[in-house]
Parts: structure tokens; C-alpha cells; sequence
């Protein structure tokens, strides 16, 4: 079977009947959404692009933003990041204010929230104007300028976001938050807005299927070093508590957003993008993970 | 450069000289091993063999037993194994007795000593002997007979034991242990007694390596999919709290023990096995972390 | 009113029948119980006793032996004691044991089971033949040769007591236990198992309410200084997660057991006990909180 | 010896050169604080006074406030004040979060930091003017004007309070708060910001002292029973991690605070406060508790 093919069938076989999780709701804007929606982009080596469903309609992408910012933040400083930021799973949400407190503020992994909101503060403290140049980056490994901050979501966090402001003042409080608080929270809201589609999601991590360089021009974007960093990151940390259940099931680096959105690469070989707002009691996509693990399966290509 | 250049550079590059840390000393038995130890041992797919070192000569596995009984707990249980285990990280072990609290003595990986036991005691519910069926299957595997206990270094953990007796009685006051205490205790200290070399290591291994067969016999010993599982949950979970930094350093699965000793494999491709008693104060072998993200570097050739 | 009629009215007021919690099933043995027991002893300075109901006959004491062995632990170590263990209230029972962890093996106070068992430790340490002697002890204290441990509780604890000797292991694991794990964990159960009538119980305290004398022969058997301590840790920490609640309900130091009992002294005044076996969900005899709330508020009489 | 003797022992015996704790120092305003400072100031039922030292030199009363704005909060609400917080000691500061989560938002007593900012909101929610009404209830239970804010205290709590934000986002983000954080905070640090003497203190004490009556007018202020609860979390509360300590040291309900002030009652009897801001290990006032503790041990009376 071809790529096509193969998202025929995963298209033909699934549908959000058959799961019975929920959209999220405790960002009022993302309650909104659709939960029929189901789209599936690959992107290869080789350009070519195959597809199914609602995979260019936009959608908020939630935490998969975390891969961009860790991206430019590994641009601006190198392993000095891994001072303010640790490399390892975190376990268990429940602790990890408690984590933190031992562990003297240093979060887990750039993917937990308390991860995110350090690196939204080092972009902040290190770039003019974070959230434009943040918009530049992803427009740019894209290739596409049609990409922008829902401002009706990053409105919509912020009204709920408390927690997350609690964690930017507890870990300031704790020394490892150098910004203030507000305009810390404001840029983490506006990055997880990013409206984008699995087409754009797709071509967009191609950069780290791709050695840190964009395909279409082969500029060179990224070290591989930090590419295989943000790789391994992925593969450990990318899915909350259920990294090692995708691990098992899919088998390759990804991250996942509240927003129904899954997004993992095969290096040197593909990226693919998937879009279903219904989520598992985990957090993420339900059909996103059955798709994916359909896909790696009918492709007979894994990690493992 | 092939498999034996590669080996010979590592070897010169390294010596315990330049690792700080220190050879386990909780177990006093494993305090006495000469920390000048290193050998490393590569087993290919077309059954071709590298070596340094001190490679033939046997060791403490200790927690890279909990591989063998893992795939031995599979095979008598399937899917079914995972009701009384999860699949996820632990994050930190502090917390992993509130962890088991919380959800029900549940250990969060085969990996973790929780876990591990868990299996001991599957595997002393199950088999009519369990010390020589586990014995049995590692000799089968590796083509070698001449693999044993060490008896010394079981009745060494044993005296020093106390917190892996407090995690069997804790599991079993919430519900997840079946047999009871002392024998599931004495079969965990014989299996991390298993004295075992780099080159027998990296054969057995090899099982993993090759979806489930005996390279040498082609004898289906597990299924493919157990081996997926396996290789899965050795990316995530393998090494304790290092599990992000050895899958971004060596980018393979692969598991580890206090004894110093660590192997990886790499899917369809070699089995490869490395030995120095120097800890890392995360409990890895310092000089075999060291030389694995060299080979990995070296052969060009890794997950990420 | 006098403390009769005192006692009466409390007898009239309440009833089984009014309560909803349950008699305390983890142990067998106490599972057994009737649970429409209830009685009342008071034990005044001047000698005179009142009571009603069940008050001569015997239950499990439990949790409350455990002032008995902390006072005869504090006659043979004095204000050493403090070294192995702490004297503030615990908060929460799902902690405990990561709270050990941290605290290195230093229970919070003599109460949770930690404290105890640390104590047992001391015991056998120290004494001959600790059961005897505790025996010894609480016959002296009491006047009354007539109390005995109960095999089959004693017995019953021991089949289902896993958690208590993970809890010893543990401890031992962290450097805070001497003697071997298994006859502290019989000594344990022994003292659990004290069979007391609210009669025996309220002359046995009255050395707490009389500055470490027994009130028929004045011999001096705890230093003041110890009664105090003593007091001041039954107030905070007697009654589990409830200690906060009792204190403002009944505002007595006091001690309470699963068997139902509850025991309670007014220094230089007077001693009560009180037993009815249906716990509530913190634990603690329901109906002996309510008659103790009734008996302090009907005198008039609090610490606070 | 009468009380003013006994305070002149006290005076003689010690002084803030035996001490080896620290000024509090995380709010820039209390590190200047003179740390020679000595006072302390004893009020008794019959209105007599007796002082020594700086017992007319007003401080920050930090977290002495506790108790005022529970006592106005306990008058609004009555009882159902507690369906928002709870009424047991906390245990362990680092798990003060996590508690929060497992708790659903209900903080453990009124008198840490997380139960304090649950009142702020409830005062700020249900009164025109905290503030104000906050000062006139102080003013009114001491009989005296000359109470205020201490403007520069509380602006530079509010530059370093990044904890105690990050609590009130946590404590709404779980629904326990109603209001908005910014008010509480600000009203959070002006109540901490008091400045009042020892004799000031101890004359706004026996409010709790005298059931609630202003002694002076025979006004009722606060209901008997409120008076008791307070009274009950004072004793099982009131000082951090060092209740137990204080219960037996002192053997009195009392709270204390990191301006080094420390206050105690004896129902019926008296109220006492003392300054010193050399803080133990704990937070409390190390020369304040050693005073306390001989002032318990020349009356000869204690609770306990």
C-alpha cells in the first residue's frame, strides 16, 4: 500500500462514533469546536504530500506549540537551557508542584506546563518582540504566512488560566522565572493559540524529521544536534502520562495538544499530522492515537 | 569504520580514570568488584561479534534481569499482564510509594523495583520452579549454559533488603500480591544475582533485536508484539531517572543495572552490551553511558 | 448536675442507632464485634468512679496502647527519645511514608504507626521481655491484675498486617530500627490486642491527669515532665486526621483506638473512657466523640 | 512570685545574645528590623498589666493576624465557614500544594498561608471596606486608635509575595476563591502589615481569653463557642511546624508570627505576648518561646 492508500483506509475504518471521549472544555473556546472533525496529513522526504478529511482546516494547536518555542529557545541558548529546564519525564501531574519545590524551580521537561512557561520566559527576556518572531519561525519552516494566533482562544485561557499563573509565580518565587509574570502568561497564551492545520503542522515538522533543515530549501534552520534533543524529548515526554503507552503504540516522536491535534515525524522519512477533538481520559486525541497507530502499523515502519 | 574500529577507538578514548563516581555499595558484595573493569561486547544480525575488554568476563546483571522475567511474565500472561502493571515512567523515586497509594498498587513500569516484584510474583504464582525456569530461558537465548546465580550476591541483597521487603508487604496491603512475602523476595535477589558477561549479555539480547527469534536457531520464542512492548518500555523506563538523558545521548532502548552493566539494542540491526562498575550518581554505569552515545555517534546510526 | 447524672443523660441522649460509620473490618477479629456496645467510666482525683452501659467489659484497645508504650519508652530513654522520633502532628496518612523518606526515617510523632513501631523497637531493644513488662506496666497503672492480650486479635493483625511491616522495613531500610522485623511487628500486634474495659482504661490514665503518680498509693511512675509531654501529644496528635476536630470538640487530650474506644483526661481532674465500636470515616468512635463532646460541655469544663 | 517578678526573671535570664536563629529576611522591610529587640507584655482578667523591655514598641504582627481576620470571618459565617476550609494541622509545608489538589481547593486550617487567603477572599467578598473594617475591629478589641498599617511592610511583601500569588491562582483555579486575586493579595499583605505592641497584642487577645467579651465594656464581640474553635486551632495550629513543640513547651493556645512576635492565652485568666525577631529554624520566635516556656513553667500553670 502507498501513503494514500494507507490513510484510506485508516479514514474508512475510523470515525468519531467509535470513541467516547470528550472534547476539552475547561478553555471555553475549544468546547466549541466540532467533534466530528478528522483530518490526517503525511508529508514525505520527498515532498509529496498525502491526505484525508478536514487536514487543512485550522485548528488551536495547543501544547505541539512547546516544540517550536524549545526549538527557538535551543537556538538562543544552546545546552546553557538545559540550567533552567531538566530532560526527564515527570511522572505524575499531581506532583509536580511539589516536584518543583524540590527540585528548586527547575521543571521537569520543556513539555509539562511548568517546562513551557520557563522557556516563555526566556524568549521573552531574550527576543524583542517574542510573539511576532515566534509567528516568523513557524510561518518560516512552514512555508506558508498564512498562520496566526486565535486571539478569541489566547482570551478564552486566559480567563481560566489560573493554574498557570500560579505556576509562573510559584516557580518566580522559587528563582527561575526571570520576566514578570503577566507578560509571561500573556506570550504562553497567545503560542498555544496557534491556529494551524494538519497540512501546516506536517510541513512544519519536517524541520525535525529532517536534520534541522527545511526541505524545500534546504536552509539550514536547526543544529541536529538540537533536532535529536528535541527527538529524544519528544519520544520521552511528548504525551503526558501516556508517553510510554505511545511509545508502545505508535512508536515515534510526537507531541499531542488539548486541541485534538497529534503530530509525529519518522526521521529522515516522514512527518504526519492528525486532527480529532475528542481526547482520551489522558488528554490527548483518541482517534489521533488509534490513527497514528493504524498508521505505523499498515506502514510496518516504528522505532521498534 | 566497522563495528571493531569503532570499539577499539571507544576503548582507547575511555578509562575509568576520567569517570567521579563511585561502584554501589549498598549491596556489600557488589562493593568488593574491581572498578577497573570495562569491556563491551557488539552481536550483529549476521550472528558477527565485536569485543573489547573485560567483555567475557561475568557480572552482576542485576536490574537487567527485569528484561528477562519481563518477557518471560508476557509470555504466560499476553495483554493481561498490564491490569496488574502500568507502562508509563515514574518520574521520581520519592514518590513512588505514594504513587502506589494513589493508584491502587499499581506500579507505574515492569522496571521500577515495584514492578519488578509484581512479576516475581506472577512468576512464582505460574511456574512450578521459577529459579530455574528463569535460568532455563536466559540459557536458552543466549545458546549458553554456563549462566548461574550468584549465591553469594543474592544472600548479600538479602541482608541489606529491607526496602524491597517493605515494597512487596506495601503491594500486597493494597492488593496486588498474590504469594507471599519471603519467596518472592528470595526469586528478585536470585535474578539480580544472575553473574552474566558483556558477551553473553549482548546475545541474549539479541531477541530483542530480532522480533521475538533465536538468531542462531530461528526458534519463535516471543511474539513480535511482546518485543515491541519491550522495546518500548525500555526507551521510556529503562534507566531509572536518566531515561530522557540516555534516550537523547544514545537514542536507543535499552536497560541498566547497579552492577554497571547496560545493554541496547537497535531493531533488525545489533545487540550491544557494555560493562564498568562506576556509577553515575543516577545509578548508570558512568563510562558505559559514555561509550554507548560514542557508538551510537560513531555508527552514525540512531533512533532520533 | 453530677458526673452520674452527667453520664445518664449522655446514656439517654445517644444510641447505635444514631450513628452511620462502620465498625473497623481490616482486621477479622474486630470485624466480629457487637456493634450496639457502649459504655462510659469516669475516674475522678478523689477516687470515685461513675459509668454506664458496657463499661466493665473488655475490647480491644488498639491505638491507645500506644501512649502505655511511649510512656515506658520515655521512663527508659527520657528526652533521648527525641533523637528517633518527631513530636508534631503528621497531617496527612498518604504522606506518611514519603514524609519518612524525607524526614530520614524520623516518625513524625509516637502516634501514626511509624512512631510506634519505632517504639516497639525501643522496647525490645531494651527490655527482656517486652510483653511481660508492658504487661507489668499497665497492670500496675491500673490497680487491677485482670487484663490480658488477645491471641486472636493478636493473631488476626498478624494475617493481614502488611503494611505495618512495610513500615518496619522501611524505617529499617532508612537506619531508624536495631532489632530484627519480625518480633517488633509481634510485639506490635501484642499491644494492639490489649483487652480493656473503659473501667480498667480511665484508672489507668488517671497517671496522665495526676502527674505521673498512681492515685490510691502515690508512687511516683512518670516524671512530670513526661506526663506533660505525653498530654501535649495526645492533644495534637491523638486522633489521627481528627486531632483538630477533637480538640475544639472535646478540647481534652486525648487517645483513641479502631477497637471504639477513646480515652480522655482533664489533668488534675479527672479521666474518662468511652467505648462503642462503629468508627467514622476519620477513624475515631462516632458515637465516643459525640459522648465526649456532650460529657466536657455538660460539665463545663475544657482546656479551652 | 507575682507576674511582674516573674517577667523580671524572664528579663534577667535571657537575652537575644543566646539565640542562634536568624531575622526573617525573604521581606526586604523585616530584615531591618532591629534584632536586640526584646519585650513582652502579660494583661490579666482583672485588667492588671505587666512588661518589661520593648513591650510598647509596635512590630509587624505578619501572621499574628490570622487570628483577627478568622475571628471576623468565623462572624459573618459562623459554621459554614467551613465548608471552605478545614480545621486540622497541615503536617508538612511542601505538601501544602499537593494537599490543596487532593483536597479539591480546602485548605487545612485557617492559619497557613493557603486557609488565610481562602479568608481574605471571603472578607473581601462579603464586606464594603476590609481594610477599614479589619483596622476598626482590631482598634475596637484593644481599646485603642493608634493601630495601623505598615504601608512600607506591606508594599514590600507585595514585591517578594510571588508564593502566596501563585497559591491564590491555585486555590481559584481548584474553585475556593471567588474574588479576584489582585484585591487579595493586596488586602492579604496590608492585614500581615499590622503593627501593634506586645501590650497592644495582648490586650486585643483577651477577646479569646474572656469568651468573647471586650473586658473593659462587657461587650460581646465574638459567640463562645466561636472563641472555643479558635482557641482549638491556635493550640493544634498555630506555629508552623513546631505545634507540638510549642503544646508542650508552652501548653497554650497561641499563634505566632515571622515579625517575631508570638501571643498566648489562658482561658479565664490571661493573655500574654512577647517580641523577639530572631526566628528559630521553624519561624517562630526563638527567644519568645524560650520566655513563654519559663513564664508557663513560674506560674506552674499549663494545660496540660
Amino acid at each position: 500500500m502507498d501513503y494514500q492508500q494507507i490513510l484510506n483506509t485508516i479514514q474508512e475504518e475510523m470515525s468519531y462514533r467509535d470513541v467516547t471521549g470528550k472534547v476539552a472544555s475547561y478553555i471555553p473556546e475549544l468546547a466549541k469546536v466540532d467533534q466530528k472533525k478528522f483530518g490526517m496529513h503525511v508529508y514525505c522526504g520527498d515532498q509529496k504530500n498525502f491526505s484525508f478529511g478536514d487536514s487543512e482546516e485550522k485548528f488551536s494547536i495547543q501544547s505541539i506549540s512547546k516544540v517550536f518555542t524549545l526549538a527557538i529557545a535551543m537556538r538562543l541558548m544552546g545546552e546553557d537551557l538545559w540550567d533552567r529546564l531538566n530532560v526527564e519525564p515527570s511522572g505524575d501531574p499531581f506532583n509536580s508542584l511539589t516536584q518543583l519545590e524540590y527540585e528548586s524551580g527547575i521543571p521537569r521537561n520543556p513539555f509539562i506546563n511548568a517546562g513551557a512557561l520557563v522557556i516563555s520566559d526566556i524568549l521573552l527576556d531574550q527576543l524583542d518582540d517574542p510573539k511576532q518572531e515566534l509567528l516568523d519561525f513557524v510561518r518560516k519552516i512552514t512555508g506558508d504566512d498564512d498562520i496566526h494566533y486565535d486571539k478569541k482562544v489566547a482570551s478564552s485561557e486566559k480567563s481560566t488560566g489560573y493554574r498557570n499563573i500560579a505556576l509562573v509565580n510559584y516557580i518566580k518565587a522559587l528563582g527561575n522565572i526571570k520576566c514578570d509574570v503577566e507578560p509571561i502568561v500573556d506570550f504562553y497564551f497567545h503560542q498555544c493559540s496557534l491556529a494551524m492545520s494538519c497540512k501546516q503542522l506536517s510541513r512544519a515538522f519536517m524541520i525535525f524529521a529532517n536534520r534541522g533543515k527545511i526541505l524545500e530549501t534546504n536552509e539550514k534552520i536547526l543544529k541536529p544536534k538540537t533536532v535529536k534533543r528535541i527527538n529524544a524529548l519528544m519520544q520521552t515526554c511528548g504525551f503526558y502520562d501516556e508517553a510510554g503507552e505511545f511509545s508502545f503504540q505508535v512508536g515515534l516522536p510526537g507531541k499531542s495538544g488539548v486541541g485534538g491535534g497529534i503530530v509525529a515525524i519518522h526521521p529522515d522519512n516522514y512527518s504526519v499530522a492528525v486532527w480529532s477533538p475528542i481526547l482520551n481520559e489522558k488528554g490527548n486525541s483518541e482517534l489521533g492515537m488509534k490513527a497514528l497507530e493504524r498508521f505505523t502499523t499498515l506502514t510496518g515502519v516504528s522505532v521498534f
